[in-house]
């Protein structure tokens, strides 16, 4: 049995315009403390479970070559261009038909590939236990033990515990309101969702066969095509690739699937998703600034500041903005409301 | 008698950083409503009296070439470069001797060239006045009837009135207290020393002469060699200007002279001391925001905002701040601090 890495590449990221461009979206952007992008990141913290080589990298054809760019380790084929995107069921059951097709026996770790851990040794603790947890053949989901009553994610409930560390699924819970947040986060026993699964791909393959025939069948036909060459593939994946259901992992699969098994964690996680985060992770000078840009600062509190190489920043007297310039766009507002960001993106 | 301008260019423009630099300053810049530099609106606004061919610039040697590029029309040998500035008493009277040499019998409006008027009718008017009242041989200066009790500026007290809208000027008041400010605004007969003079040049002279007689003694030199040719002055300006004595035509000539006249106005008139000043006159969206940019604003009230051309500017949330971009430095900070973008230049 061999762990494979499939890292879900395919997210836009419009939070973090003007950084992130259709070009160059989050997932290919320095927006942790580290200089890598959180994509070279994603692939360094699994290195000690999976080598590059074992590494899979689903995304759209649009930054496929950055990311082959972004990842020299990986090989380019393993680089999974989808035509568009059809929400992450297709893209996990594609990426687990390929690797399957080279690996029958192969155990799937997938990883959305724009989120920031904290604490890299727990989480590959909380990696191995759910990889054990999966040999049976059970679906098995990390699940973030909550600090606070987020309304942002969804939830999953804890059921009986069947091995240390390792406990049922009771059920799926959609983005709850702040009310049931906050009772969620009281009463214990909930996690968030965090998009971080653990499976055999026969065993997913299987639950997609049962759950999501019609995607079955157009990963069969894939497969077949891919059999006869990469070109074939190729020219079928461009028209069939949109007719498959547009569902999640969750609600295709997980959320109807017998054997779903949770792994709970406490690593450090975080979505990174909003320029508050970036700045929450950042490293900050002592008035709280995280200062990514040749700047001058006076009287200048809580800043997040970008700019590129060569340009001078001078700030007097402001507090708690995020002001990136990014040579042809240059954004000004208060990080509170950095979530309505996406209200000046025309 | 003709009537000449002598506009004075020198200054750094410190204050409006980094729009301005020591090759732009801030004279060179369209600060004001109008799209040309507040040099070129200068030379304009006198032109019903003045006529490019009688106006004079003083300058430095840094940005001469870039001040005759401003003002086309104005022949080139009368932009004269100092080799560095010696305050307004050297600059007002080299001028008046070179502008003698030609014209024996010329009157000369001496201007700043980085100031604002509001009202160019009435200004025009209060020039008439002066002229008509320098006939005699006083030196006449241009008081502005205050609006607020600012202490950024030198006053002048009224004395007796010897034409209609003529008095004499009874004192020249350093920059007071806020304490004295107010009462001065109170009380009535105290006006803004503008720095804008009218006399005749052999007026000039001879009061430079009784009272400066040091300078007049290096301007009797200069004469002599520009008398043998331009690259002889030149050769003389270099060695010569640095030894003249540093000091302004307020406290060297205005304050020691006899004939001193005074004329007030009431003409809208603005030092554009300041990204404030720059925001208060120039034209606003509905929410009192100054946009001089490809801007995206939304829910932002009275801010001041450039770039260059290109960029695209998207502001949020945020009030009263100067926001300036040159493409090679990026200043934000509020609009009321502004007289401190000092601290920011290194």
């Amino acid at each position: 049995m061999a762990v494979h890495a499939v890292v879900m590449a395919g997210g836009s990221g419009t939070r973090f315009w003007p950084l992130s461009t259709a070009d160059r979206p989050k997932q290919l952007l320095p927006l942790g403390p580290s200089p890598q992008s959180l994509l070279a990141c994603t692939v360094a913290r699994v290195a000690p479970l999976v080598p590059p080589e074992r590494v899979w990298v689903v995304t759209t054809e649009r930054i496929a070559d950055a990311v082959r760019h972004d990842l020299p380790a990986v090989p380019p084929a393993q680089v999974l261009a989808e035509p568009l995107g059809r929400n992450t069921a297709p893209c996990i059951a594609w990426a687990a038909s390929r690797i399957a097709a080279v690996d029958p026996d192969a155990t799937l770790l997938v990883l959305p590939a724009d989120h920031h851990i904290g604490d890299e040794a727990a989480f590959l603790d909380v990696l191995r236990t759910a990889i054990a947890a999966s040999e049976s053949g059970a679906l098995v989901t990390c699940g973030i033990v909550p600090t606070r009553p987020e309304t942002g994610y969804g939830y999953l409930e804890l059921g009986a515990e069947v091995a240390p560390g390792v406990a049922r699924c009771a059920r799926f819970v959609e983005k709850p309101d702040r009310a049931r947040a906050e009772a969620f986060l009281a009463q214990g026993g909930f996690l968030w969702n965090s998009g971080l699964f653990v499976f055999r791909a026969d065993a997913l393959l299987a639950a997609v066969q049962a759950h999501l025939p019609e995607l079955h069948e157009g990963l069969r036909k894939l497969s077949a095509a891919a059999a006869a060459g990469a070109d074939v593939e190729a020219a079928l994946l461009s028209v069939l690739y949109p007719t498959l259901p547009s569902i999640s992992i969750d609600h295709g699969v997980m959320e109807r699937a017998e054997r779903v098994l949770v792994v709970p964690g406490s690593f450090g996680w975080s979505d990174l998703g909003s320029y508050e985060t970036a700045h929450e992770l950042g490293e900050k000078d002592a008035a709280g600034n995280v200062v990514r840009a040749d700047a001058v600062l006076v009287d200048s509190r809580g800043n997040f500041v970008h700019a590129p190489a060569g340009k001078k920043v001078a700030l007097l007297g402001v507090d708690d903005l995020v002001i990136v310039d990014t040579g042809d766009v240059l954004l000004v507002l208060p990080r509170a409301r950095c979530q309505e960001v996406k209200r000046l993106q025309s």
